[in-house]
């Protein structure tokens, strides 16, 4: 088991915290983190074209990948509200709940992968999973090609946004423009990031303070990267394990996808950009409230029973990482055909 | 009982048939019909300013108006899909079905009463309903109210949507507010619409077949105004009733809210704007097919057999009334405070 803190003395990035002024805390703050991107133009090795974009964003608001035709990507991953669902964890077909809290889509395509257990590499195989999750949308891929390609207005914009395919309307092709969209879901020029790139007034002293704190605490060695997480993967409960309510013990985490001991409750560290918008917190989704996912967080993975002053300029900070949230314009969607297969609630309480 | 035949006879506006030349057929459409207007700037004596649209754009699309905090207007009435669901009925809180298919929202403010019975007289009436139906969003208005008054960014709007107002976070001004963001989901510009001002060409040959087929049949009887219906109230089955997979037996229609024996299975004649996007037909939603849903209009309200090609000329003009549609932006919306109810899936299945 590592410490946290010791990491971060080991890197040597200590150093700020006797020096004054903004532009040691600058340097430290971009060596652990950085600016989110204005811009994303590829995404492993797939263009990200205006066409897949337009087509991405259709595919993402279209209900009728599910096969009730009631629940769209946005239904859990809503960009009007931080692109996440707000709930504990998410309601799907049938009104069943799903096992986890939905993690936010925003600036998702700097995660290493995707989901609380990164089973996914990359946000084209995470948008085939809740498509096809009895508990989400329920439907199969067969059954959404056989939708798709019922509306000619679907095939000509797969047609168009992958020009000189013979039949390019896939499932595979489907979850690459949904992927492109998503790249477009990025949030840049938060306060903090205004503060990195050189405005002092960006950040309040409080905000300043709680930035110091986050980093002199070790809440950066695994909240790293410029989406502060979504890099690596720890156990929640790095020194105590928190009670049951917050990890509830039948949810092992990265062990069910590594089947490794070690992996026993080992999460992907929570992306905290937006996190002001993504209530409520942990993959459990059991804390409501950005101080008290703060204080449990110190306990469990430093150790530390954190100060309520300090506690509450760290979630000042992290209230900093708001950026500007993605302007959508909601698709007008193509109608279904005859050929369109039926909206389906088998197998959900009526 | 009346017949439409006659009605459109006694108004003597059959002289068209024998006249060539669009524009004959043009003053009749006129007349019995209209373009979509393309601005609405009060409703019912209140004005439609710019911070009510906004602020009833945030609430639209705000699923914290329901209990659960997955439904919003917008889930039943998408902007992207029509106005509607395009599902039979609506599934609402804990996966309920409701009784009756989702009414478009676009153009809505130009039908004379709200619901397939006309049950509320306006917009701001109608918003007050699904908020707090068991089976749609099931929340209150004191819920509600709690709710917008817990987020300041949500204060601040009702502050400046009701200026002069000391406490302008109420359930009244909140349906206000929606019904001025609904004022501005209208579709003008449509073909037909584009026909009506002076174009020929808007329509083919089939078209203004269709619609010729649409008066002389007596169909504009009851979808007649500028939203081809929405207008009075009808039996539906004037000539013959259908059978009961079209009109459920349990659902009396207007006969609930008058308690009239002459309004039973009596509704709303369906506004016929944008039809071709708004399947499954009629208040049970039963029929999938736009010539499917003339033939048996033909049948039960007018009491004849249309001719299959007559059939399949209306239902080309009926495309011809689809309209521009909205550009809205999804809205961002503030996140939840620590004093915001939270979600609540009780009387639900888990």
């Amino acid at each position: 088991m590592f410490s946290a803190r010791t990491i971060l003395l080991g890197m040597g990035i200590a150093a700020w915290a006797t020096a004054s002024g903004a532009n040691e805390l600058r340097e430290t703050a971009t060596m652990l983190f950085g600016v989110v991107p204005t811009e994303v133009t590829a995404v492993r090795g797939a263009a990200v074209t205006p066409q897949r974009v337009e087509l991405g964003r259709m595919l993402f608001f279209d209900p009728r990948l599910s096969s009730s035709h009631i629940i769209s990507c946005n239904t859990c991953h809503n960009v009007g509200t931080g692109g996440a669902d707000n709930i504990r964890t998410s309601i799907g077909h049938g009104w069943q709940k799903g096992p986890r809290n939905s993690p936010t889509v925003l600036n998702s395509v700097f995660n290493v992968a995707q989901f609380w257990d990164g089973r996914a590499p990359d946000l084209r195989e995470q948008a085939k999973r809740p498509v096809q999750a009895g508990v989400e949308m329920a439907s199969t891929p067969e059954r959404v090609v056989d939708t798709l390609k019922s509306m000619p207005d679907y095939v000509r914009a797969f047609q168009e946004a992958f020009p000189g395919e013979g039949d390019p309307v896939t499932f595979d092709n489907m979850v690459i423009a949904i992927e492109a969209f998503e790249t477009t879901l990025i949030t840049p020029n938060a306060r903090f990031d205004q503060f990195l790139t050189g405005n002092d007034d960006a950040l309040d002293e409080e905000e300043i303070r709680g930035l110091q704190v986050f980093i002199e605490s070790g809440c950066g060695a695994c909240h790293s990267g410029s989406n502060f997480g979504g890099q690596d993967y720890f156990p929640f409960g790095v020194v105590e394990r928190p009670g049951a309510s917050m990890l509830p013990l039948g949810d092992k985490g990265r062990f069910a996808v590594t089947q490794t001991a070690d992996d026993e409750y080992v999460f992907r560290a929570a992306p905290l950009r937006n996190v002001e918008l993504t209530a409520p917190y942990f993959h459990s989704g059991q804390a409501w409230d950005l101080e008290q996912a703060v204080a449990i967080m110190s306990t469990s993975q430093l150790g530390t029973e954190m100060a309520e002053d300090d506690i509450t300029a760290v979630a000042a900070f992290l209230r900093t990482l708001t950026g500007e949230q993605p302007a959508v314009e909601i698709p007008i969607l193509p109608p279904s055909t005859i050929d369109t297969p039926k909206p389906d609630y088998m197998g959900a309480p009526q």
